[in-house]
């Protein structure tokens, strides 16, 4: 007797299997009991009639209680109706654990109970459909980079208090010094690229920002390529492959996946045809607001609500590229200006459509020593706190470039959710530290 | 013209390439000069002839100084003592960054010196070769769990304080609250594991601890796997599995890494070669220690030290199961004792051979509510802290068992390293939170 999983149960029709997991609902008559079982990979229903198994078998099924663990073996039939084409015709019932008044019962309940209730809440179809495209999306990016060539390395989460003076920094007593969560990997990837050429981290960052929005976590993982030699062409390109990989992927490896979360298809499919994506100048984004009615002045930045009006002008992922230095941080380049224009940096984001807004953020780096000192100076931060970044400069400085895709915010846009909580696990907000 | 790396320079024998990244050593005479050059990928000797290049070119070649960063046109040609089989005649050199007095020069160098200069020292190729080795670990354990069907879970890092009680967490300001840094990815995996049969999370992990060994980081990346309906014996193979599946995979896809750090082959290959890894008992191995002349009694804790001394005993990694509860956490599975033997868990460690000791723990979780609060109260610890994790035996309760591995002990034994610090390019130690 094989052992197999309900995702790929249709490989054993006309089988006797055996499967261990949960019963998700049960309802039926004196003769015959239809059981929703679910295993961790699928859902299938099981058909138990009253002459198929003993007396004692069919009625533990009439009183089994949602999530109840059991042992079921049968024969899997075809079965057109079924979702996954397949259902079990029961043979033997085991009960493991009777579970009775499981908090989550099919009918409607509130966002906040359930978010209490998330260590359950996980055992739900849409849930389990949406974390199963987590899964997937992280591993279409970690394949393009490793199949780029890029070394994996990893960015600490422990940096000095010296090292950024944000207000949105959580910090920790680390033996007698203060320490802070990373919020970026990026400046320690400027000296990775500088030994392997290509390197990229993808870990957990962290932002102390107490902002109660559908966009916002404290805690998300985010990815950072950083390449040597590279400019913001390069840089351009190597972001359009990303999302290009992750988009195409995802349709063909989750198709089950968003059926069940109802994801609409095509505005995916518009994007996974793409061969680039359309790229406009902050200026051409300001002219975009104005035309719009926005009240912008060129120099402000972007928030959420403009970031949704710009891209809702796509049908694809849109790149704004050279936005004024003085709202970008000192280590972006400089760009050339003509006599009498504004100053921009070589940088570039990227906005997702359907009103997502921001999933990346990147561009090239300053690698002039005296350039670089005078923008810390002027964004009044200590010199003596970057020596070992400056020394990235003094020693083999080379033009390069990365960027910072955002993991939840990217499966928020794959997905179409209307907030980012649903996109882990176990998703931290200013508002949520528990279960 | 082709734009290839040095890693693979040898699909190139013939061509005229252009590679760019930074000159690591120069000699030579006022008729050859022969540079050591490196792309990220990989060392490459450069020949450049008076009469190849201009006599600018020759003189600038002359002066460079150590990690300047330049590119290269020449033609590959066959060097059969060359370590990757190619050197390169160069027609061209450009200087793109001259760097003098780079700090790592060939001489002999202090620990803390090369600690200090960590974002230059991961440059020199025994660094590199290591966290090479490193990021295919990393791949390895990746493909092993995904291959097998497990649903990757990122687990969360915040943590409510109630948690653990324990002196070893590094706590934050979470908005008036305070959360803690998660130690173990593990009771969120028991909650994954009930929803998805099979999972696992693989992140950064912390502990607090003033340790300064050569075993002790305060922030390191660990894998969690976590199996419903698995039990110790089944927890026992996951992990023998996993073992098996790095040392193979790395004397597969780093050889040439192997040997740049001069790592003694044999070890590995004897690892790689078994079927099945040696079971004994806690009994059995204080058993070993006595019979070493340790003073050491029945119910205590193996230390580093005895760790050594029970895995020198063997080739291959060990398995030590069933150590006493008294010295366990609350969550273990009680196993079942004879009358008058003293209470035992089924759990296990795994220690890696060569003195490198424990690199993995886990083992079955205990399923039943009440032994668990009972377990609980014994520990003194706070029931309505734990209520979502005791739901997850009031709803739905499985036996289940599971494991941690340790990434950069995992790197310290494969690799043969003297100290878990250049496991990782930014390593986290109580006296080192720089660069």
């Amino acid at each position: 007797m094989s052992q197999p999983c309900i995702r790929n149960l249709k490989k054993n029709i006309g089988e006797e299997v055996s499967l261990s997991g949960w019963g998700w609902n049960i309802r039926g008559s004196g003769k015959v009991q239809f059981l929703q079982f679910r295993d961790g990979t699928g859902f299938v229903q099981v058909v138990a009639g009253a002459s198929d198994i003993s007396s004692e078998e069919f009625d533990l099924l009439r009183s089994l209680g949602q999530e109840s663990s059991v042992k079921i073996k049968g024969k899997v039939v075809e079965n057109a109706k079924s979702p996954i084409g397949v259902e079990i015709v029961a043979s033997k019932i085991e009960l493991i654990s009777n579970t009775k008044n499981y908090p989550i019962s099919p009918k409607e309940h509130g966002t906040d109970f359930l978010m209490d209730n998330r260590h359950l809440w996980i055992r739900s179809p849409r849930q389990q459909a949406i974390l199963r495209i987590r899964h997937n999306i992280t591993k279409s990016i970690r394949n393009y980079f490793d199949e780029l060539d890029f070394t994996l390395i990893d960015a600490p989460i422990f940096t000095p208090n010296e090292c950024e003076g944000s207000s949105t920094l959580f910090s920790t007593d680390y033996f007698g010094e203060n320490a802070f969560l990373s919020q970026s990997g990026q400046l320690y990837m400027e000296a990775a690229c500088a030994a392997f050429g290509k390197a990229y981290c993808f870990g957990p960052t962290f932002r102390a920002e107490n902002s109660n929005t559908r966009r916002h976590l404290t805690e998300f993982w985010m990815v950072e390529p950083e390449v040597a030699y590279m400019d913001l062409e390069g840089d351009m390109e190597l972001a359009e492959g990303l999302i290009l990989r992750i988009v195409r992927d995802v349709l063909k490896t989750c198709p089950n996946e968003l059926a069940i979360i109802e994801r609409s298809l095509e505005p995916l499919q518009i994007v996974a045809e793409a061969k680039s994506f359309p790229r406009i100048s902050y200026s051409d984004a300001v002219q975009i607001l104005k035309n719009a009615g926005e009240n912008f002045e060129w120099g402000d930045d972007f928030g959420g609500a403009h970031e949704t009006i710009i891209c809702s002008q796509f049908k694809l992922p849109v790149i704004v590229h050279n936005y004024p230095s003085s709202i970008k941080p000192f280590y972006m380049k400089q760009a050339s200006v003509q006599s009498g224009e504004p100053q921009t940096v070589k940088n570039m984001d990227i906005l997702a459509p359907e009103g997502y807004g921001e999933i990346i953020g990147g561009g090239e780096r300053e690698s002039d020593l005296e350039i670089l000192k005078n923008a810390m100076a002027k964004q009044k931060l200590n010199e003596k706190d970057y020596e070992w970044y400056l020394d990235l400069r003094r020693y083999g400085s080379i033009p390069h470039a990365g960027f910072g895709l955002g993991l939840e915010r990217a499966v928020s846009w794959i997905c179409g959710l209307s907030h980012v909580r649903e996109t882990g696990a176990f998703p931290r907000l200013p508002k949520r530290l528990r279960p």
